[in-house]
């Protein structure tokens, strides 16, 4: 594995690999990487020549109070198990490297991003589009993984991609879940016993919206009435939001003749949990 | 010379181009080519194995009450003039093909632009720097050419390059002049005879004030004065602004302790005519 710290470098190493004729997966990440990296790895590592990890903590996507200065970090772990996982470029490039100068031109997403989680983070999708935007001109990836846990992210890339022209092909990757269907976080961590005996009611209340779907149940109003009451009748944790959108483009819907995805957000005692299905008309998984 | 109106054939020809190490200059213009776009693609001819010319009137630059619906535009002459100065690809995309729905995203330049002509253009350079990253995805060029003429455009797709990363050559090309020195231009023949005599005293104005700071002098009020008080005593023109700025940064200077532009902008009844010069702190022009 080639860890590389240098923008040139990297762009340099990519263009003789594409001369090659070989097709280069990308996978970009903060570190401290979990399953859920792992599992990134893994798909691009089948479906490419070359993979590439990208490790930098983006400072633009944090606002003001976030958790920036704190954020985990394990360099050598993270190193250790890229070069386990089969990883070819480490890209591990220094904030002075990426931002050595306050940027001239700022991105605003004005779509896709005051719903979800994205309501409670203004800016937060800016500085991620700002940061893919260098990452893809650096490593000028074939395909970039992201995981379907953040599918507002996911959705957010995907009109990154599509409005700029970015000649790569976005690939969404399923939730990572324990064996009772709670998506793997590092938060579960936090949960206390009963807490994590309950916690997999989010990924049961939605599975459950969805059935309803496939049943016939066209109205998102009467989906998430169920979809809480179900969830309230089965966690103490708190609902931040239980939200039926269209997918990708992340507006509100009349009724489901659309893809859709169904998210919610649940507060414990000390950790916030999400979790999402996407599915078409007939409740038919469609992304991750 | 391949005529592509469709992004995906242009990416996928690219592609194809740069497996077999073959390097890419792009000219990308809004049609109606003159002389100055000749000798971008002329330019562009000698240090490139293949040449791609783009042609786009890109709604997004243009204001409110700006000249969209009364752009010129001569398709069958641009594509003559593209085969005959040797242009391997013409990139003639639709609107609908560049912005198929309303961008997500948006660009905004928040430096290099409240200065020279930006100050009149509010949005101008938003628009230029989202159609440039969309053709830079589509075009993936080595090099890129942008005439002098406009250089606070060259500025700005300095900063584009710069603050995402671009692997691409940002390539300035010196104005075109006619033989008495003044700036080609589409907009001289709106010139009156007298006006016409009159405009070579812009670049002489000009040239004037960078021969101050060949002779010494580093104060920029003293020099804009001085071009200022030159460009009056020789035209009837009504000056517009005369600036001298950090170059590409395009901020002021308290004095010539850096690279710099000097520009005007005159007004002629008929036609506003730009011109500038690039030059270093002992007055040796630098770029164009």
């Amino acid at each position: 594995m080639d860890v590389l710290g240098n923008i040139d470098e990297v762009q340099q190493h990519v263009k003789r690999v594409r001369m090659e004729g070989r097709s280069v997966g990308f996978v970009p990440t903060m570190g401290y990487l979990h399953e859920g990296h792992l599992k990134l790895i893994e798909t691009a590592r089948r479906e490419n020549d070359v993979v590439i990890l990208s490790i930098f903590v983006n400072p633009l996507q944090f606002g003001a109070g976030e958790d920036l200065d704190t954020y985990p970090r394990d360099e050598e772990r993270d190193r250790k198990l890229a070069e386990e996982y089969g990883v070819d470029v480490l890209f591990f490039p220094t904030t002075e490297m990426m931002y050595p100068e306050p940027m001239s031109i700022r991105m605003s997403v004005t779509k896709r991003t005051d719903v979800l989680c994205g309501k409670s983070r203004p800016g937060h999708f800016d500085g991620v589009a700002a940061v893919l935007t260098k990452l893809f001109n650096i490593v000028m990836p074939d395909r970039a993984y992201f995981g379907m846990k953040d599918a507002q992210q996911v959705a957010v890339v995907d009109a990154l991609i599509n409005d700029f022209n970015f000649d790569i092909k976005l690939v969404p990757v399923a939730t990572v879940r324990e064996e009772d269907g709670l998506a793997k976080s590092s938060r579960n961590v936090h949960l206390s016993a009963r807490e994590r005996d309950e916690a997999p009611a989010i990924q049961e209340s939605l599975q459950a919206g969805r059935q309803m779907v496939m049943a016939g149940e066209k109205n998102p109003v009467r989906i998430i009435q169920s979809v809480t009451k179900f969830l309230e009748s089965r966690t103490h944790g708190r609902i931040d939001y239980i939200e039926l959108l269209s997918y990708p483009e992340l507006t509100s819907v009349d009724v489901i003749d659309r893809p859709v995805i169904l998210a919610a957000a649940v507060f414990y005692e000390k950790a916030r949990l999400i979790d999402n299905v996407v599915f078409d008309t007939d409740g038919k998984i469609t992304t991750g």
